[in-house]
């Protein structure tokens, strides 16, 4: 495939056609979209096992048909739902870090990108981590494209100058690492207040701040 | 309970004592510990809803009569494991952190005590993050638990001037989300190689660098 279909092929959601039947009218897209909108919304209530196809097209209020028309079983439309969110997080942060000035800016961004983002799909992590146990492969796969995403970012900030200069996978795994905690426990795990754009904001920072000075004393002890 | 008492209970393991039927002998102590340490590898290698009972006795090598002198279900066993791995995690980190000079060093030994840990325990991501699913009570807790942990380090790391003086509750969860992910990277992903003593050193350095300084530019930029 060249460089021209190839990226083509990519507009019209590979995470659809690799998995799931590729819908071939815009109607089709539409009916598709919105059952793996209602299969998050099940998947994230019930858990894999206690979670059924009737219920996931009663929610999307399609029959249940069209479902077998897109997906030949609950186990192929979870594994299209973990690429479709996986997807949808690198959407989200590219769409959050298109702002940035620089390096530091970018992660700060794409933080906040994501906790934005957890707020209002919670049920994300529960996906994504039942994976590991029903579907290994996309789950190990969305953490390697995540890191491998941050990994080039950080290589860029290092090569611009904006970030120290040995950037790598280390790096990138435990830039990942914070992230996916501070959206557990803010996102997720917040259930008492609703995070507001400030809370957000702060975070952001408050994290970016680690990330550019680290941890170590202001001035260096003995 | 006065200190003293606290102390004591806390040397029989108390985790045992919570869930499981506490041991009266120490024949009893060893045939309870055996039988956890078979969960280990049954929950590790089959998950959850694939383990069984009789399969967890017979890789323990005890009659199904001693499993439910200490244990009730399958349910009860796989709680007991989550909070003894848990438990089983914190005394690691905690004999690798006795050595440390100062509040950074600690950091760098409790995620080098905790990438040897999972090297010989690699099971351990997958028993932890079922929980999720299984028993999401034990699954908060043990990650509540570590960040309170960390963060009082953190706060006594500030106090020292060993470490900058406004830490909380989001470094600690960001310092808990790089080691959580660098295990998982380097610890337990990690089939093709096996992690050697050199290699734990070398990530504890790096992954210490990050922690200290920081990523941004060496020289501040603009």
């Amino acid at each position: 495939m060249d460089q021209q279909a190839s990226s083509k092929a990519e507009a019209q959601d590979p995470e659809l056609r690799k998995t799931g039947k590729e819908p071939r009218t815009s109607r089709g897209r539409a009916t598709q979209k919105k059952l793996l909108d209602a299969a998050a919304l099940e998947f994230g209530e019930k858990g894999y096992h206690e979670a059924s196809v009737s219920s996931i097209t009663r929610r999307a209020g399609t029959a249940l048909g069209s479902f077998y028309t897109y997906f030949d079983s609950k186990d192929e439309i979870f594994r299209a739902l973990v690429q479709h969110m996986s997807k949808e997080v690198g959407h989200h942060a590219a769409s959050a870090m298109s702002a940035a000035d620089n390096a530091l800016e970018r992660e700060q961004l794409a933080l906040e990108g994501f906790l934005a983002f957890t707020r209002s799909h919670k049920e994300i992590y529960r996906i994504i981590d039942e994976a590991e146990f029903v579907d290994p492969d996309s789950y190990r796969s969305h953490y390697e494209t995540v890191a491998e995403r941050i990994a080039s970012r950080l290589q860029a900030g290092a090569e611009s100058g904006e970030m120290r200069g040995d950037m790598g996978e280390l790096e990138a795994w435990a830039l990942m690492g914070m992230n996916v905690f501070l959206g557990l426990r803010y996102g997720v795990w917040n259930e008492d207040e609703t995070l507001s754009d400030a809370d957000i904001a702060e975070i952001g920072q408050r994290a970016n701040r680690f990330l550019r000075n680290g941890i170590g004393p202001e001035e260096p002890v003995g």
